[in-house]
Parts: C-alpha cells; structure tokens; sequence
C-alpha cells in the first residue's frame, strides 16, 4: 500500500479552511464546481470533471469523518479503478497564523503511473484550496491548473 | 520506505527536459538559482535555498545516472537528515507532443510530516521545470512557489 502525502498552510483560522473541506459548496470552489450530495457523515458525494465540455471522469465517495476543524476523511466508492476503497484524508491545526493542511490519499494498491499523476494534481488543488482560503478565488475544475496528457 | 511521486507533461522535445535536468545551468532555472557543481556521473551539485535574503537549507548531491533523454538519477548526501541516503531521480519518454516526465524521490524512512511539505513541493518545482522548458521561465528559489509556514 502506497500513500500520496501533501502540506500546506494557509494564512487563515482553521475553521475558515474547514468549511472549505467539510461543505459541498467549498469542495466545488476549489477542486470541481460540477460537486453534488451530502456533506455529513455516512453521506456520499459525487464530483464529476470535463474538459472542453466533455465529461472526463467522476469520483463518488462516502463521507466517513467529519471533526470540526480536525479533520475531514472521506472513502472513495466510486470512480477510476485504482481508487475504489483508498481514503481521502485531511488533518487540520491552527500554528500562529497559518491553518496546517496535512493530506493523505491513502491504500493505492500499486504505485503506477496514474498514481504519479494524481499525486502532482492534488498538490494543485491544494493550493487551489490555499488560494479559496486567502483570496476568495480558487480554481477548481474545469479551470483547475493543467499538467500533462492526461489533463 | 516511502517515496514521493510526481507526474508531468511538457509540451517540448524530451531532449529540451533531458537539458533542464542534466546541466548546472538547467536546474538553476527551475530548482535553485544557487546551483553549484558539475553534472556528469560521479560528480557533486550542491544547491542553497535562501528567503528574505537568509539561507534557509541547501542540498548535495552525488549524479548517479545521466541517460540522454531518458533518465536522470542523484543521490543525496547531504542536506537534511531525512534526506541524507534517499535518491531524486526523473525518467522521461517522448508521447506525441509532450513529453513525459515520471519523477521519483525514493527511500524516505518514515512518511513524516516534512516528508508532506516536500511533496508538495516538488510539484511546484516541477511545474516550474514545466514553465521553463514551455515558456523559457522558471520559478526556482528564491522566486519560488511559497506553500506554507516552512517557507
């Protein structure tokens, strides 16, 4: 089992970062606007992404733990292969001014080559969520940074 | 051990990346303006980071692989302790229009918390590599992507 692993920090009070991370709304203002369901534990999510207006994927997960301003998990139910059954984690604490964002998108099977990607990607979207935090603006799906053939 | 793992598409000959990551002058273009050293097999690079003027960290490196446009490989011998030992290593392939670069930092002994931040941060290295390669400019230290309060 292989984990991706990121950090960030945002100059802001955890709780702002929290509600970016455990509402629908600021799920889609950072990692896809097409976000839809129920943000509250034991619900599911549905993210869907396109491209040029075509759809190119989606991702369906269930919302396992939701600990204000500590942590949000979520496990992936649906979507590309190589995710069913990982976890999508979030560990939140405030250190002086900045809300510390420890990410973990744990129980790949094998370290392929889509999980390289996904890897640079979610570092993308986190620091779309950095920016939502701090400035208002994220940039969530389909306006989220490209980085390879895959985007 | 664990390992960090990125994926990029430049869209460039694979042989313009081989050059930003097997040259002095390359790496200083996208990682750290202050890169010193010589690039062939067996020799030493040694990289300094600075912010607000005040160096904050460097790196050395011996060059254990360089395979024209194909692969790149370093291994760290000095540097932060959770560094020392580990190896930094880049594969590259051309496909179409892009070409493909498979990153690696291997053999990490724990997925500490730094282990989080470098993470990330070797995608925005690696974005930068991207910029650079496509529009001639990098954003390497101290012009770097600022992720969190480690910075």
């Amino acid at each position: 089992m292989v984990d991706i692993l990121h950090r960030v920090g945002i100059k802001a009070p955890v709780d702002a970062v929290y509600k970016a991370l455990a509402t629908r709304d600021g799920v889609a203002a950072w990692w896809t606007k097409d976000t839809q369901g129920e943000s509250k534990v034991g619900g599911e999510l549905r993210f869907r992404f396109s491209a040029g207006g075509v759809e190119i994927g989606g991702v369906e997960v269930k919302v396992v733990e939701l600990d204000p301003s500590k942590q949000v998990l979520w496990q992936v139910i649906g979507g590309p292969d190589e995710w069913i059954g990982t976890k999508i984690g979030w560990e939140l604490r405030q250190e002086g001014e900045y809300a510390i964002v420890l990410f973990k998108h744990q129980g790949w099977k094998e370290p392929v080559e889509f999980m390289h990607h996904c890897s640079t990607k979610w570092a993308t979207f986190l620091l779309s969520l950095k920016a939502l935090v701090e400035t208002g603006k994220g940039a969530p799906a389909p306006r989220d940074v490209k980085i390879d053939s895959w985007d």
